[in-house]
């Protein structure tokens, strides 16, 4: 509802009042089984999930715009209330925090590859009969030792046919084209720059590829390469500029934890286990103001279709929740990034199950935290960028607008 | 959800319709009592409002946007139909019309605080030890004579340290710092002006305050005075230009007569009481298409933190209904600027309970009028700046928006 993404809540933020703990299951949102009609969560036995229901509020909310599924990265940038439209973070930035690359302002990103071509330069495998994941290791350490003037380079696997590079150097800027013309049968796209910046990149990416056709010429496979998601890491306000809170992010997973260091959150030890992740929060809860902590296993049983492991999932992620309440924190709001209801074992629109406890919430009728409850929850439904907001508001960090 | 601000609304807005009251009970929203989970609202015996709640319809509005708490003026001018980020009224605008004075468009208005400091002008206490309002009124008075060159100059005393100065005069500009240092020990800041408009505003400002320090100089406390929210009078479509309609507000507290005026209603002669209110409305209902009604006491029982004198004011605001209903308006929407719960004995961001009734409403279940069951209600939870299109369509005002 906020027209121009925060900028009154930046005006009334304040650099004082309570503490506040972001607990997200990946994918929480699912939908019915049908024998059921009970969602994963309304399956779930979540008794301490339900317990804050009874003494909090609930509702839903919608990640990105309604219909729109999102992918985990600008999910996270709205539930940190970015507008993940406006900051849009690249293809290639995302695939390098995904390998837990240290990724410096300026940087850019470029997802690369592995593909097969003929005598003439035209694709014949798009994926390189998708290359086991060694394969990608050996190939991505010879093409590390590329070479190019005035910047450094970088090349990494991430999975089967698909790796990273990096340059790094001053002057370089996204927003290229792919060069993967997305069919077989055609010959890669040459690079269409239209700034000085990206006239320098185009010219050092079209050097590596050369470099790496060369060095790629004798494998049976994956003779080539093509570039997708050309992406600068863009300087990005913090929360801390923003919203004036010092945050910090205890998570597992590497594209987690870089979302949450891109937006200026200190990132925690790993910790994924309920006694790692409590011992971290009670070990740090004096130096923060805000704590975003992400839970996995909610999103990957979904994406594998698996309605009674995302069950499972579900009842381990409410085993989190007394040791976030040892803490006893001013806000506590529970939810998912997006939904992936193992019916669809993909992300998806549907809106997200809100869970909000503080001592200003009004109270509502929920007795137990499912989608069905929060349909009539005192929240309403809410854009996700709204969140933040509301977490700050009750923490008593945001000062009155206007008089 | 429109995002340009009533843009839509103002295109298909006609000259003629139905008639519209708008029952603003300030503060209304609440916060549950521990012992029994009832808000104020849901405590206080309504029976005409929950009369009425059973023959129209019900919801909930969100003042400015999630978790912003507003201030009394922008929490009106969305009530109103204006969009409170874009149409913001300064905060020397709002402390004149606060003091019912007759401010004109282009006039600047300033807040001023009487100020002690030492000989080196450093300051030492902000607000003069808070001098008796008897001393405001007399230092204003003094300062009321000051003349500067090709402007009108008044001062007007508001209450203990606080007082207003407006320059009336053509090539003013508001916009400019503050003077007042938000702290002891240093000195008063200089205008940093930006425009020729705001020059000429900070060399007028700069004259005025030079020349208060020498009336003041032999003052044993106020001794001094700063400057804040130097604000001018800028040009406000009405709500006749834009909507199409002649208004009338019927309000006691001058800030409330203010901001109605601002959007061109005509300010009615002060009523409080219920016979009084209702009186009046009978006497112009011929004259005009929309009323505002404001009532005062819900929000200042809540900013006590009385939890059960706001119960009682409910109460009595419960009065006025039937004086409303004597005349039968096509529209009737009761609802408050924004929340005051007794709990946090302030505004708040908490949505606030809305109440419609018309000849078109697709009724709702709710059987009373409380924040619970609003939140259930029919028209579901809208922004503040929504309900004058709402309460526009009800009334036959507005023509369909392409073929």
């Amino acid at each position: 509802m906020e027209h121009r993404d925060g900028a009154v809540t930046e005006r009334v933020a304040q650099r004082s009042g309570g503490k506040i703990v972001l607990l997200v299951a990946d994918g929480l949102g699912g939908l019915p089984h049908p024998d059921t009609g009970l969602t994963e969560l309304e399956t779930a036995a979540t008794p301490n999930l339900d317990a804050v229901a009874r003494e909090g509020v609930t509702g839903l909310h919608v990640p990105i715009a309604p219909g729109i599924t999102p992918g985990s990265g600008p999910a996270h940038m709205a539930l940190f209330g970015y507008d993940p439209v406006r900051y849009e973070i690249g293809r290639g930035v995302l695939e390098a925090l995904g390998i837990d690359f240290d990724l410096k302002q300026g940087d850019v990103a470029v997802r690369l590859n592995y593909a097969t071509i003929d005598g003439n330069g035209i694709i014949t495998d798009r994926r390189a009969g998708r290359i086991p994941t060694e394969k990608c290791v050996e190939l991505s350490a010879r093409l590390d030792g590329i070479e190019l003037p005035g910047v450094q380079v970088f090349t990494r696997p991430v999975k089967e046919h698909r790796a990273v590079v990096v340059l790094r150097g001053d002057g370089l800027a996204g927003g290229l084209n792919d060069t993967d013309p997305q069919k077989t049968g055609a010959p890669r796209l040459p690079f269409e720059a239209q700034t000085p910046a990206q006239e320098r990149t185009a010219g050092l990416l079209t050097a590596f590829l050369k470099r790496a056709d060369e060095l790629l010429r004798d494998e049976p496979k994956a003779n080539a390469i093509t570039m997708r998601g050309i992406a600068a890491l863009e300087p990005i306000p913090t929360v801390g500029e923003r919203f004036g809170i010092k945050a910090a992010a205890i998570a597992g997973y590497p594209m987690y934890r870089g979302v949450a260091g891109l937006v200026g959150m200190d990132v925690l030890p790993k910790a994924e286990a309920p006694d790692a992740v409590a011992g971290l929060l009670r070990e740090h809860y004096g130096d923060y103001d805000f704590f975003f902590i992400h839970y996995k296993k909610t999103d990957s049983t979904g994406e594998d279709g698996d309605f009674d492991r995302k069950v499972a999932a579900t009842e381990e992620f409410d085993t989190f929740v007394p040791g976030v309440l040892a803490v006893d924190p001013d806000v506590l709001l529970v939810t998912g990034d997006h939904s992936t209801p193992s019916a669809l074992a993909s992300h998806s629109w549907h809106p997200v199950p809100v869970l909000l406890r503080a001592a200003s919430v009004r109270r509502d009728a929920a007795v137990s935290f499912g989608e069905g409850a929060c349909v009539t929850g005192g929240l309403g439904t809410v854009r996700a960028v709204d969140l933040m907001p509301l977490m700050l508001a009750h923490a008593g960090r945001l000062a009155k607008f206007g008089a």
